[in-house]
């Protein structure tokens, strides 16, 4: 099939299809029922099915899925199968934080560098990784076969930093600012509101008392 | 009406509408229509007459939306008009980068202590916020109504930790371990699955591309 086919919605669930069936594999299962899958991510068999077969033929009548096979698949679809260069946009303890999770470079996600606009901090490494200011933003972005760029700057420059980024050639943005980043068609954004999450769970959590 | 009534999604949605109108409120603005503010947001105007018509009244035929009051009123719902106490189960990386994030303080969460295992962190303040043992955590949250604990700790120790946090009164958990925590339905959880985010991120950049 045409990959583009796939809709937003399936592949906001891929990540967590294949967080666990990472974990199957881990625990050494070799194969997989819809039903018992959907037990275990709390989802509809039907929805498993529906999703899974976007990618045509993993699963059998009977058999169920094989956990590796599709384990790798989802891989491949997510992109996982190559590597994948990030730089991180603003060097304070978020992005520091970011810069330091083993999880992203075990999937394959390579930290390339950090910048910021603050003197003190540029030429520093942290967790091993350069901060550089950002006037070599534009360099370092086309010299680097930078995919990803992570930012985690203040609101107040978050859009025009966005702007350049575009400018540069970037398309995928992580946007851990607390405001919405307007881009064209062309460029992904995934944003990580952490207040609105915060929120969220405050919330919910009064209207369950 | 009773609070309880109001659906998941429209508790999900409440965090951007709050974001939006204290955006406007900072720029002045006194009132806007519901067609405006669907344009700004990026949602259809009948979404957001729906989701508004939950709480009554706010909106007038012709004049629309009263930003101060609407702000005001969005915040009560989400709790926002008293503290709440906070704690964070893990002193990493994340945690400390939680920890020092002037949003949440600034919106009325108080984050009242930090919980680690490794002794050399234990007793050291972090953004000013102590690093106490584990083994503190049943005193400290019984004896500081502690709303919500933020669990920051490796996968392999995340569900330990939650079944105690549990026990121990807590019915709100911000979880940014990479792994589903099964919570009874009295426990509300927010996940932040970091990793789950970059892939779906990279892979909607590779569809587009």
């Amino acid at each position: 099939m045409d990959s583009k086919d796939i809709s937003k919605a399936v592949i906001g669930r891929l990540p967590r299809y294949f967080r666990y069936l990472g974990d199957l594999k881990e625990k050494g299962t070799e194969r997989i029922s819809s039903k018992e899958l959907s037990e275990l991510m709390n989802v509809t068999a039907s929805q498993i099915r529906q999703d899974l077969n976007n990618f045509g033929g993993f699963g059998q009548q009977g058999y169920g899925y094989n956990v590796d096979y599709l384990y790798g698949e989802i891989g491949k679809i997510l992109g996982l199968d190559r590597p994948h260069n990030l730089i991180i946009c603003g060097a304070g303890s978020l992005g520091t934080a970011l810069a330091g999770n083993p999880d992203f470079i075990n999937a394959g996600f390579r930290i390339k560098a950090m910048f910021d606009v603050d003197p003190v901090k540029i030429g520093k490494f942290l967790h091993g990784i350069e901060v550089h200011s950002n006037k070599e933003l534009e360099d370092f972005i086309k010299e680097n076969e930078i995919d990803i760029a992570i930012v985690a700057v203040p609101v107040n420059s978050a859009n025009d930093l966005k702007d350049k980024l575009i400018d540069y050639g970037i398309r995928a943005i992580w946007n851990f600012s607390n405001t919405d980043l307007d881009v064209p068609d062309y460029v992904a954004v995934e944003n990580v509101h952490l207040l609105d999450s915060l929120m969220k769970l405050s919330c919910t959590a009064i209207f369950r008392s």
